[in-house]
């Protein structure tokens, strides 16, 4: 049994094979591989696009789905040995074990919430599940987001071709709320995995991912004969880049507190994706998973142009979240 | 490529069309119809009976629906050019072409907000997906609501035959909270396309329904030999009807004014269906769409009545909904 | 045609057969038994494992499910003749005829409120629906849980064999909210049904349940040559029992209160079952329907010990609906 909680629990050409799967049951969407099987969708943080996503692929491939909506509603004990007298009425072990008889695999998205990271970054209620549970299950966006990843990685393969030595620019965007740094993360692993040249630019220092986030990379990329490095210069981090891919998220050094002292300033939106930054690269490709707001984080005229893959990665998450399913319990 | 946005749109013939093969998907409820068919059902507001029947009905078709609850949860940017930093996190330019790759019809339900009825009245959400996605779409209420129209329709031919000529008095309704206007606009264009009288009954001139639907109403009625006319006197208006059709909607000219300015008079409830107002008609029929307070808007007497075509109006919307959408995208 | 409201309505052969039927299910998941037939799970109240045990099995069996969200956002009418000019939009005369237009079967969740039990206790929701309804209906949980009881019956004949003559201990326990007095009710019809002694354990004479459960109980042991008595001396209670069975609910006299006057006291968390209490019995197996609050209504040593069937009989929802269901509407 296998879950597919991260890309770094999947080799290389694994990816690739799950990568070439996905652009088959584009070809072909329908058939019967999951034929009998039956899934669990918990989602504790909305979604439309994940869950429409993973709906459709599963009923395509002749599966059942369960949309479990526990946003906000289903506090779950992860501590081992709680004295539950607080808020949570059930324990994961007891959710998991449970669900693991009904369905044949658990999809999971369970963002952090931003109250302790030290704790957060040990991803608990997805851990929690990987212990309890019986059947394979999919991370559908914790504190990474390897879905994204595939998605992303297959729209850049059908402009680029072989990723290997080209040179993405992952880029923090401004945005009036901090942001889960998952999508970040993702973005990180899966193109230094690739064997891309990374230039991850940030506002400062305090806008770095979780060490631990660039350690892997470093690692990736080194296998593969490849680069990361870190800019605060917009104008030095566009430079050549073959593709953008924009995000924002929140410093992780404000978890915690308040919500209007994390705010970040205004004076950030000069990070904004445009086409004058876009001008300095190689024809970069642009790219964000969605949603995105529409000239804060990119221009329209980037958004809509010809290098625009946006829409291309978000419809790649049906087909490679239908090659995840096949890999984990398709017959 | 056709949607099903206003009957408006769609001849009489193909209306008749329509409610002939809702007739047969009535008689042999399920087929293969859908299969393979993958239907968004794109709610920003609740429902109970729309999202049942629905449901059921690409079911019983063999296709698939999902659900998407964007009930207050999901405010999406419809200004071109906007710049996002507010609160909706999504355009319906990319919530519209993302769907649009994951299924092969969005239907949507979304009310005006009783805000601005100049913008309103243009239906900005529904246009916005009309016009970025590449499926066609259905209504499921907006300002309009044709699925209604055809129940409606569906319910008073089984009755009454042919409704050319029939006089069908569409009487407003006290109700505790401003509501709708759709079903109104939806009963005048659905009654006049088929060639009934219209007799609008409402407390004044203040309860007009939108011009652009009395317009079209007239219109309607015109090329059929029929009439439109409006009335403040109820026993004037219920005086030789065949078919009466309540419904209770707010003034348009109070659309942006505090709830509690709102609120209409007691003595309005005076405009109740009721025994006596019955008596005087050509032993109509009753009908309301769903759901309806009871000895508010009609007495039980009514309801219950022999007369009354509420539950097979309502049923109406499982068969109507099934031609509908088998004629976008049935094989 | 039949509904599954309360075990009260089926012969003890009956339930003998249902649960000879849950057995096949759990070793043949899947069949054709439901295919074409449509069910709606109309939920009141939240929840996670009976929406996913119904989904799933009524996928399992060829069927469709619609699950319809009633939690707080559709208060229903039940008065015959009420004026409805208050909260409620709907009736459920309405409600019931038309859903029963589009689904062959309605499940229902409904607690109640606990305002007013002397109303509450004739489950007026339930009773509204079945008055109206023209297909079948199953009780989700209300005043009592019969699918929870087909669950513990077939968890307990799994591990004791014939429960006639066994000794059942319920047991109150401490939880910090007053709740449900369902799973109660059901433990002690279902027990005293297959012959089992019942020793119902809770901290004094307020906590007792309904008269009418106590009576009906003890008419149900009587005809098996069992017994029903009432302790609230922990150490009798346990000694000699075959099982035990927790479950904490809110005291009767004070439904209605202001929920803070409505806590139980911390002194009662002596309640709870732990490896002491259980050293006192027969070896004795444990259960408890799920979501449970570890370390507050039983130790973790209790609930992961080779004696509890907590999981067990989660997961035997899933077979014993499919065997409602088929009984029902099965082909």
């Amino acid at each position: 049994m296998r879950h597919f909680l991260t890309t770094e629990d999947w080799t290389k050409q694994e990816i690739e094979a799950l990568l070439e799967d996905a652009r088959a049951l584009k070809a072909a969407p329908q058939s019967g591989r999951l034929r009998g099987k039956r899934c669990a969708l918990l989602f504790f943080n909305p979604s439309l696009r994940t869950r429409t996503s993973f709906q459709v692929g599963i009923a395509d491939l002749g599966g059942t789905s369960v949309v479990l909506d526990a946003a906000g509603t289903w506090p779950l004990e992860v501590e081992p040995g709680a004295i539950m007298d607080g808020e949570a009425e059930e324990h994961v072990a007891e959710a998991a074990r449970v669900l693991s008889t009904y369905v044949d695999l658990i999809a999971i998205r369970a963002f952090p919430k931003f109250e302790d990271w030290s704790r957060e970054r040990e991803d608990p209620i997805l851990a929690g599940f990987v212990k309890h549970a019986t059947v394979p299950i999919i991370n559908m966006e914790t504190i990474v987001h390897p879905c994204q990843e595939l998605a992303m990685l297959m729209a850049l393969q059908a402009r680029h071709g072989d990723l290997a030595g080209k040179n993405l620019t992952l880029t923090w965007t401004y945005h009036p709320k901090p942001l889960n740094t998952a999508v970040a993360n993702s973005a990180l692993l899966a193109a230094t995995k690739m064997g891309m040249n990374v230039t991850l630019l940030c506002p400062s220092a305090e806008y770095m991912l979780d060490e631990k986030f660039m350690e892997a990379g470093r690692g990736l990329a080194a296998a593969e004969g490849a680069s990361v490095r870190v800019s605060h210069d917009i104008e030095d981090a566009y430079r050549g880049a073959d593709a953008v891919y924009a995000k924002s998220w929140g410093r992780l050094d404000q978890i915690g507190l308040p919500m209007e002292e994390r705010l970040t300033s205004d004076d950030l939106r000069r990070f904004i994706v445009d086409e004058d930054k876009m001008a300095l690269t190689n024809i970069a490709t642009f790219s964000h998973c969605l949603p995105m707001r529409r000239n804060v984080k990119a221009t329209d005229a980037v958004v809509d142009g010809p290098n625009s893959l946006i829409i291309d990665e978000a419809e790649n998450r049906l087909h490679v979240q239908k090659a995840v399913l096949s890999a984990l319990i398709g017959s």
